[in-house]
C-alpha cells in the first residue's frame, strides 16, 4: 500500500508569516501523496472588528453567524486557501484547493440546536473519498479548508482536526494514512509549564490518566480524542508536534493504541 | 464528439439575487457537461470602501494593487466561488470552485508595465485542459472564478471573459464546445437605445461595419473580440445573451465568421 500524509496545520502556525512559509516549503518537499489540511487563525475576528461585525462567544466557543460564515468564507476558503495553493505551485507541488462544497468533498449537518445555538457549525458526516482519490492519482494534492456544506447550499464553519481525521479514516482502505497534527507546540507536554517535557509517544491508557490528573491542556483534549479515533479506525501511524515533524529532525508525540 | 457548454455569467447578473439563482437552476439543468466561469460585480468595489482601501481607477480601468487583490480574492474566488458550488450541489449539480492557481488551471503573466502599471493584473498565457478533463469525465462541473496565477505563488486579477474564451478554444481538440456569454442584456443591440433591437446573428463583416460607426457599446468590443477569436480557433457556437440563453426560451446573438 502507498502512504498519504494527511497534515493539519493550525492557525497559530499559520498567523507567523515565517514559520509558515518555512513549513509549506517542508509540506511541498514531502515525498508521496499528501493532503493539507489548514485552520484559520485571528484574522477572521479581526476582520470582523474592520467590518464592525459583532462576535458572540458562548462558553468559550465562538457562535458562527450568517456575518460571521461569510468573513470565514471570505478569509479562509478565499485568501488564505488560494494563497497556500498558490504558494505550493510556486514550489512544485500540484495542489488544488478545497471547501467542503467543492466535488462535495466534506458533507457535514448544521449542528442541531440543544441549550445552545452555536449557528452555521458543521458537524461532520462524510469525506468524499472518491474525489480525494481521483485527485491524489493524478498527482494533485488537496488542500483543504475548515468548511463543509450540507449538500442544501448551506457552507458550514467545520472543526479542522475533525475534518483531517474523518478524512485519514476514510482513506485507510486505500492508503497507509499517517496523520500530522502540526500546532505551536513540539507534542503533548507531560508538565503544561515546561516546552520542553514531550512525551515521545502517549497510549491510550496514559492519555486517560492525564486527562483525570488535568494536566492535559483543555485545548488538546478533542484534538486527542480525534487521534484515538483515527487509530481505531485503522490510521496507521498519528503524530502531533511542531510544524518540522514532517522532516527528518522535527520533534513530536506519536500517538499509539 | 460529446458537446461542452462553456457559460461565462457576468457581474451585473450575479448581483441580483434572484435572477442569479434563476440562473443557477437553469445552469444546473443543462445536460451534459458544462463549465461556469464568473466574474464579480461591485461588492468589491463596497468590500473597499469598507475596508478603507482605496481604488485607483486610470483610463476608466481599475487598478489591482495588493489590498484590492485581496478583496477579489476573498470576495469571489471566496465567497462567491463557494456559495455558488454550494448552490449547485443543492440543485444536483456535482461541481467544484477553481482559482487559476488550483490544480495550475489557469496560468497567467502579470501585464508588463508600459504606460501604465495595472497592479496585479493577468494575461493569460494558457489553461490546463488536462484538469478540466479530468473533471469533466468524472461528471464534475468546475466553476472558474477571475483569478489565475503566474507560478511564482502570486495570484492575478484576470478577465473572465477571457478566461472563457481561452478555456472554450483549449477544449476544442476534445468536445464540441459552445461558449455562451450571459450578461445584463438579451444580445448585440444594432441600437444601443433600444434593447429590443437584438442582432439575431452577427457577422465579423457586421462587427467591422457596427465598429466603425462606433454603434456598439465600448464594453461589448473586448467581448466580441473574445467571441471571434474563439471560433476561428474551432469553438462551433457562440453566443451573447441573458441568463435565459442556456435555456430553450432564450434570446441571445450568434456570434458566427
Amino acid at each position: 500500500m502507498d502512504k498519504l500524509h494527511i497534515v493539519k496545520i493550525g492557525g497559530n502556525v499559520i498567523e507567523n508569516q515565517e514559520t509558515f512559509l518555512d513549513f509549506l516549503k517542508d509540506y511541498a518537499a514531502l515525498k508521496g501523496r499528501k493532503i493539507l489540511v489548514h485552520g484559520g487563525g485571528k484574522e477572521a475576528t479581526q476582520m470582523a472588528k474592520k467590518l464592525g461585525v459583532s462576535v458572540e462567544v458562548i462558553d468559550g466557543r465562538r457562535v458562527t453567524d450568517a456575518n460571521n460564515l461569510d468573513i470565514i468564507t471570505m478569509l479562509y476558503g478565499g485568501k488564505l486557501n488560494k494563497n497556500i495553493v498558490a504558494q505550493l505551485q510556486a514550489l512544485g507541488c500540484n495542489s488544488l484547493g478545497l471547501s467542503g462544497a467543492d466535488g462535495n468533498s466534506v458533507l457535514a449537518e448544521k449542528r442541531p440546536i440543544k441549550s445552545i445555538d452555536f449557528g452555521f457549525v458543521g458537524d461532520l458526516k462524510e469525506v468524499n473519498h472518491s474525489l480525494f482519490n481521483l485527485l491524489l492519482k493524478e498527482g494533485i494534492s488537496p488542500v483543504c479548508c475548515a468548511l463543509s456544506h450540507d449538500g442544501s447550499g448551506q457552507l458550514l464553519n467545520t472543526n479542522a482536526d475533525t475534518i483531517a481525521a474523518t478524512l485519514a479514516s476514510a482513506m485507510t482502505p486505500y492508503y497507509e494514512v499517517h496523520l500530522n497534527y502540526c500546532f505551536e507546540k513540539n507534542g503533548v507536554l507531560k508538565d503544561i509549564n515546561d516546552d520542553d517535557s514531550i512525551m515521545p509517544s502517549m497510549n491510550k491508557m496514559e492519555y486517560n490518566h492525564l486527562k483525570s490528573k488535568g494536566i492535559l491542556h483543555s485545548g488538546m483534549l478533542p484534538k486527542l480524542h480525534n487521534c484515538f479515533i483515527a487509530l481505531k479506525e485503522g490510521v496507521k501511524f498519528v503524530k502531533i508536534g511542531s510544524p518540522k515533524m514532517i522532516t527528518e529532525t522535527g520533534i513530536y508525540t506519536q500517538i499509539i493504541n
